[in-house]
């Protein structure tokens, strides 16, 4: 791919509003000399896009449902931080141990971009369950289309996902596999996102929290998805089926999910717009985070029932109060050393693979180091 | 299957509340004598829970969790007409020309709830998207549970589909055409559902309806799910994988799709809510139904301006005038019609069907009467 075909590309995604000008322009600058791997990734979307819209040809869809389509595809999986559509390419490339081949690296680049495509579906609707207001720097999608347009789009896009796996999969030996890896995975998100929606809903208010919940929706809802899913699939293009990687991949995948939600949960309440692009809102939405349970078994009975008097509740005075309190309480100070010893949990832990069962100990650290001290 | 058994699992329907005291006093009455498909369709009911009791199990999942999920399994998937659920077993049947082993009937029972459970998530996710109030003579789900659940819900069950396949059809030489068959309907009625959206949605209102993209919507709506997928279904237990039957089936269910709409079209304006179980909404919700696009094209100028001043209006008084409107133009009397000429072409079109590819008559002259002059 050259030079111009990127300015060319770059330029559709400036057009789209995924892409600010001055990102674009560095993009171009550092492309003059390589083009790194998330460029390169970027650079195979247009397939991905291209694959639905034949998709919808075949059918014979009505051209204004098919432009609905490929727009909100577009506006929802594009624009983020692309780290699992990437793991599935580095993860590939450390389990053959040498670079791809270029058909190797659009057949990882291909399954990152379904995952990056099942990651915006789960954005969409969680946006609406949150009533977030902004997401990667943009107006949440639904605050753009409507509520019903949004759930609608998510749901689509999703039933998209295993009409792409057949058709860039179909002939692949392990296609099968893929299609119930998505299934199995999506479904495995829903339920810690039920979880996580129960939760907040329950009359028992910040009583029902309990770290027993938050490992549950910790796992289900970001751990399958976000880690597990992408090292899951270039095992299989690697074609390495032991069950033990296997084994290992969801151990891990558990641990790296469970610190990741943690810093998630610590950067909605600690972390600052700018990197983020999203406004916090796990307190107004009483939610279950790692914040409100380490809270809970610290406070006093008094700081309990004050937090019990301002958590989930809908004006910024009480989110203040529930800041303040946390600080009182020691919070970021807690997630510090909870930082510190998850990070030593984590490096033991891959330490202790073992790379006889194909499984490669360099993966994880990758992993861990895109995560580690992130801001957004 | 005994009577005591019986009793049992009406007793729990009743408690369930998708069946009432006197409904179940009926079936036991006749069950005395026979227990005829649609009772023995219902019996298996519980096998498919148990199924899904068990999938939850097996990735451990929370008790809370798993209770909420069969209660909204039950809730929407139970209470229906079953219309395509019983049609894969008598499509089954006719195309066996035999009565079915007990197996056989099994094996159709399970795919016809399967295909029960995704008009339940439909269902769920259209009430929402119509503000419907009623449902099968009870309150919408999202009305008891709130909109943010009640969309999960559809999404977790629309979920638990392919890994109900997996259970109960894993060894079947057909598997993997079921799991793609089921996505794919999916998808179009999906479409359908989101070109429906759109086009109530659009600025232009009424001035946008057309019998195209009726067409569009009733297809991708209604036909596949209802009328290609339970025939469908039952071809591959059948073992019958001849091209021409498949494309018969297309056809036909589009014929039967498009006046199963028409009717409900109709019913929604003119039925009554004892027969429904619902309240209609589409002059509210703006929908593009065959009634409105007929007023479309016969309506004088100044009819015209007045369906658009009152069409698509969350008001009683403008409702009751588009129905005033409507008998004015003569809709009814078109209705009826349009049902006559419709029934004409049907009947052609099954009696040149070419049994010698498989596919036999029979199993659409049933499908047409059940739906033939419905009331609900």
């Amino acid at each position: 791919m050259n030079i111009k075909k990127t300015r060319e590309y770059l330029a559709y995604y400036i057009k789209l509003k995924v892409m600010k000008h001055n990102e674009s322009q560095n993009i171009l600058e550092e492309n003059r000399e390589k083009i790194d791997i998330k460029q390169k990734f970027i650079l195979l979307f247009p397939i991905v896009l291209r694959g639905l819209e034949e998709i919808l040809d075949e059918i014979k869809c009505l051209q204004s449902i098919k432009q609905s389509l490929l727009l909100s595809l577009q506006r929802n999986t594009l624009g983020g931080k692309n780290f699992r559509g990437l793991c599935v390419i580095e993860s590939l490339n450390s389990l053959l141990g040498r670079d791809l081949r270029e058909n190797e690296f659009s057949e990882a680049a291909i399954l990152g971009w379904l995952i990056e495509i099942l990651q915006g579906c789960f954005l969409m609707a969680d946006d609406i369950m949150d009533n977030s207001s902004k997401r990667r720097g943009l107006e949440c999608w639904y605050r753009e289309v409507g509520i019903a347009r949004a759930f609608n789009d998510s749901q689509l896009l999703e039933a998209c996902i295993p009409l792409l796996l057949r058709k860039f999969y179909k002939a692949h030996p392990f296609y099968l596999d893929l299609l119930e890896l998505f299934r199995e995975v999506t479904f495995l998100t829903e339920l810690g996102e039920q979880k996580d929606l129960l939760s907040s809903a329950e009359a028992k208010r910040i009583f029902s929290f309990d770290l027993k919940n938050y490992d549950f929706i910790v796992t289900y809802k970001t751990s399958f998805y976000s880690f597990y899913l992408p090292v899951k699939c270039a095992l299989l293009l690697s074609g390495n089926l032991n069950e033990q990687a296997n084994a290992t991949t969801k151990r891990l995948s558990k641990l790296l999910g469970y610190y990741f939600q943690a810093q998630d949960d610590f950067l909605d309440c600690f972390g600052n717009y700018a990197s983020l692009g999203k406004v916090g809102m796990d307190i107004e939405d009483n939610k279950c985070t790692w914040l409100v349970c380490q809270a809970k078994m610290t406070a006093t009975a008094e700081q309990l029932m004050f937090l019990e008097k301002h958590y989930g509740r809908r004006n910024q005075e009480s989110v203040l109060k529930v800041k303040q309190l946390y600080r009182e309480i020691g919070i970021p100070n807690m997630y510090q050393n909870f930082e510190e010893a998850m990070v030593e949990k984590i490096m033991t832990e891959i330490n202790g693979i073992d790379e006889s069962t194909g499984m490669k100990k360099i993966i994880f650290f990758k992993f861990f180091k895109l995560i580690h001290k992130r801001s957004r």
